[in-house]
């Protein structure tokens, strides 16, 4: 029989311990959403009782229908001298209604007595109390023995005592964690066999930390050792130096040990996914990133090249369609073609790999993505530039002029005003409005500015506004890349602009936005548009 | 006897098939001196037969006198059916004049006849005769078998003979290439293990790639299994996912295994030398980068920053100041006075702890911090902001107005000026400038007015711009927080803003990057300013 190994995922919770990282409840929604489509078998979602914003999210999560993935709460032990039923912390684990909790507690001797100041055996009497808790109550109940590893070194004796009591409880999975990412990849092999050979009839848990950048190594160390259920984050946000990375762990063994994590026809959205819970943290996927970032198949030497176009696997270790991510050759214009069709027959069926049509479109990408341009979380662009190619699109407006005015004075804030004149069908309409900052008052203007003609532009309003920077040692004269989302209430876009520009870039992106809404809009009125 | 193994870098070869990587001499010049000092043994510079700007690398850095390392220059071994004394490649490296050479041949079978089409056993002699060749020349000489390991896989008999065939020519070094990164960590030992017990005489190293995420720890696993020669990149720069990266390995083995890597005393220049070669590179150095990232040594959730104010080994693997980083505490909150103290008295070591001066600091600081400010990166906003705090601070100009006006009709690219009046003792000064946008536009006409009463304000321009929309979910009326570098051409600072408003939040960077310079000027003339 295939192997199999439980893949959970803590982006939300040990991920969001990372710099930089503050996830919105929404932001939590649409990562578990994502998380659920790639197929992972667990979600760990937050700590209810530490972070009041993950009790609105589980709320609201409840109502959220997943189709592989089981969500968890995450908690600690009971605290020292008080009865299970009365801690806070369980209690408010209990209220969240998932089907699974993860509890960690303590297996180093020395933070028993010196950071949660307490006794070895009370510590023990923590762990079994808790999980016996949640058992009971038929919760599916993974434990976490936190510093396993540096406690295992430490005093094996009293760290195998743990995991003991979470079994004689009854845990579903002890989870063996390198809290301090200290370990190397032969001591983790050693010390999971012994877990593992010790407790047979118990699923075995790894949770890695990247301190001494082996996280990933040191998860299939663990693997091969017997664990068969691996903690990690995507693209390995985390604490210090980040998690395990989940979209390292998954084609590893998927793809080289022929274990499956995660179901085999969703491999080729795993680029995908790792680009878009990127995105949703507002961080940029590092490009070096195994298997998913920008970079990973990307070729530069010349011999390299040569060797890759006679024969692909001379310089790849697999073929990155598999994972989603394509083949880039650096110094010479030879791209995808396959890859770019196949995108474009997700709007356009019939288009034809050698046609004209597909060259132009190609042609026109190419250019865009030299300017700056990215498409992999700006889809609505895509498809725009892609019917525009085609000749498939008419503007739903015109730009007559727009100026804005920032104004500031030595004691007062900077007002910023826009005024705006667009034309629709030869009728004009002219109008102004104030915001906070240039952006949002050309925003706002030209919305006003257009509802007058498209009505339903009213239910829509922007969601997510992300600048980056592209080269930005040109200090204030670089490239800006603008990403806005926006919603009417029902679906979610997202368009891309790019410019020296700020605002030109700004521009761009809520001309789209608008567009897009409205090419949809007319799309629901006469079914077939083309 | 203390265990040593050879560090090779290969930051300026490998490194430099890094997409987005381009050295000129300079850079390489100062990277090989930047190396020396940090004490690697070898330096790979480059390949002077494919790269004709190496060719005026190699002739320059003649006149460089090193104090730790050889330099090497990289090449491919002879070509089929050439004469070795005719091979212009091996004519090319001898002229270098470096004491070793890098020949790399292949050892994968598949290679031989699908890439480079000859036979196995002309590759065989192509391997001889070249290690031959230079050894014949009193060369130090390295045999970097290229795609060994998936060579191995493929025909071990074969992969073994091209190792032999450099062993009895006289390698000083047989080094075991996972070209394609595919390997996992317990194939390269056991692989090791046996080339290690056939070639017992001569040195074997390790050459990883990071494919699948694991090329630090297969270099870990190669030196285990007796690899005493270790290749690698600063900071994990190469080609796709890039090479192992040597300021991760040398503190692995330097500060676990007890192992030299490189003078014990060079260690606490690991993260500035890392740092430093990111800067040449003109790349952000990777904030979760094992040991010399930013936030290798950060702690954000409450129970970790509780651990390790209790004991820094409960949430450390290592003492952070070891490698020349800093324990940083992310939210202020709980940071505690003492590490906010630290940093105040690196400007004013007479502060008190208790006094109300660092109180009425700390205070400021949280507000700022609750607004949005960072100042990790911008310690220059920090040190005016304890400046104006302790009131030793008074501006050098004022601003009376600015208006800014961007323009944008139907058929052009938005136009973007500025006009600014601004007053220095009593006088005002009033002019204007266009730009790429607003912010591009208002920098320039501050500085204009600015240098009729600073001219040593010509020298300074901005050198990076960076936008961070803060909570983007409030789309375009989200804060954003804005990181402005500056330089003069000796010195680097940073300054940081924070608005609503994009334009507010550049000119409070703007206007700091400006004071903070004139403060420095001030500084230098009358030595002591306080």
């Amino acid at each position: 029989m295939r192997q199999q190994v439980d893949i959970f995922d803590s982006t939300l919770r040990d991920g969001a311990q990372a710099e930089g990282i503050s996830f919105s409840v929404e932001d939590k929604l649409k990562i578990v959403k994502t998380l659920d489509k790639l197929g992972v078998t667990y979600i760990e979602a937050g700590n209810p009782f530490s972070n009041p914003k993950d009790i609105e999210f589980f709320d609201r999560v409840k109502r959220v229908t997943l189709q592989n993935a089981k969500l968890v709460a995450f908690g600690s032990t009971r605290r020292r001298n008080t009865k299970v039923e009365e801690d806070k912390n369980i209690l408010s684990l209990l209220s969240t209604d998932t089907p699974a909790v993860a509890i960690f507690g303590k297996s180093w001797d020395f933070h028993v007595t010196e950071v949660i100041k307490t006794t070895l055996e009370e510590n023990l009497n923590m762990i079994r109390d808790s999980i016996a808790f949640f058992k009971a109550r038929g919760k599916e109940t993974i434990f976490d023995a936190e510093h396993f590893f540096d406690g295992y070194k430490s005093n094996p004796k009293y760290a195998m005592s743990a995991l003991k009591a979470a079994a004689d409880a009854g845990a579903d999975c002890l989870v063996l964690c390198d809290t301090n990412g200290a370990c190397f990849p032969q001591e983790i092999y050693d010390i999971v066999k012994t877990v593992k050979n010790t407790f047979n009839n118990v699923t075995i848990g790894i949770h890695t930390h990247n301190d001494c950048g082996m996280a990933v190594a040191n998860s299939i160390m663990a693997f091969e050792a017997g664990a068969t259920h691996i903690q990690g984050t995507f693209t390995g946000f985390g604490e210090r130096c980040g998690n395990a990375n989940l979209s390292t762990i998954i084609p590893n063994l998927q793809l080289k040990r022929n274990v499956r994590c995660i179901p085999d026809e969703n491999l080729k959205n795993l680029t995908y996914t790792a680009r878009k819970i990127s995105e949703i943290a507002n961080v940029s996927l590092n490009a070096r990133d195994p298997y998913v970032g920008n970079s990973a198949f990307a070729h530069k030497g010349g011999m390299h090249i040569d060797g890759v176009c006679k024969a692909p696997s001379s310089f790849e270790h697999i073929d990155p369609t598999l994972v989603g991510n394509k083949r880039r050759f650096l110094m010479s214009e030879v791209a995808g073609r396959n890859t770019v069709l196949e995108k474009i027959r997700e709007i356009y069926p019939n288009v034809e790999k050698e046609s004209q049509e597909t060259e132009n479109i190609i042609q026109r990408l190419k250019e865009l993505e030299h300017q700056g341009y990215q498409f992999e979380g700006a889809e609505s662009t895509f498809e725009l530039v892609i019917r525009k190619q085609l000749g498939k699109y008419k503007p739903f407006f015109e730009l007559e002029t727009f100026k804005l005015m920032t104004e500031q004075t030595s004691n007062s804030k900077p007002s910023a005003s826009a005024l705006i004149k667009v034309k629709v069908d030869g009728r004009s309409e002219i109008t102004a409005a104030e915001g906070n900052g240039p952006v949002h008052a050309l925003d706002r203007a030209l919305r006003k500015a257009l509802e007058v003609f498209y009505p339903e532009l009213q239910n829509v309003h922007l969601t997510d506004f992300k600048v980056r920077v592209i080269d930005s040692n040109k200090a204030t004269a670089a490239k800006v890349r603008v990403l806005i989302e926006s919603t009417d209430g029902e679906s979610v876009w997202t368009t891309v602009g790019v410019s020296t520009d700020i605002i030109e870039a700004s521009w761009i992106a809520l001309v789209d936005s608008i567009e897009y809404k409205l090419l949809k809009e007319l799309e629901k009125k006469i079914k077939v548009y083309l």
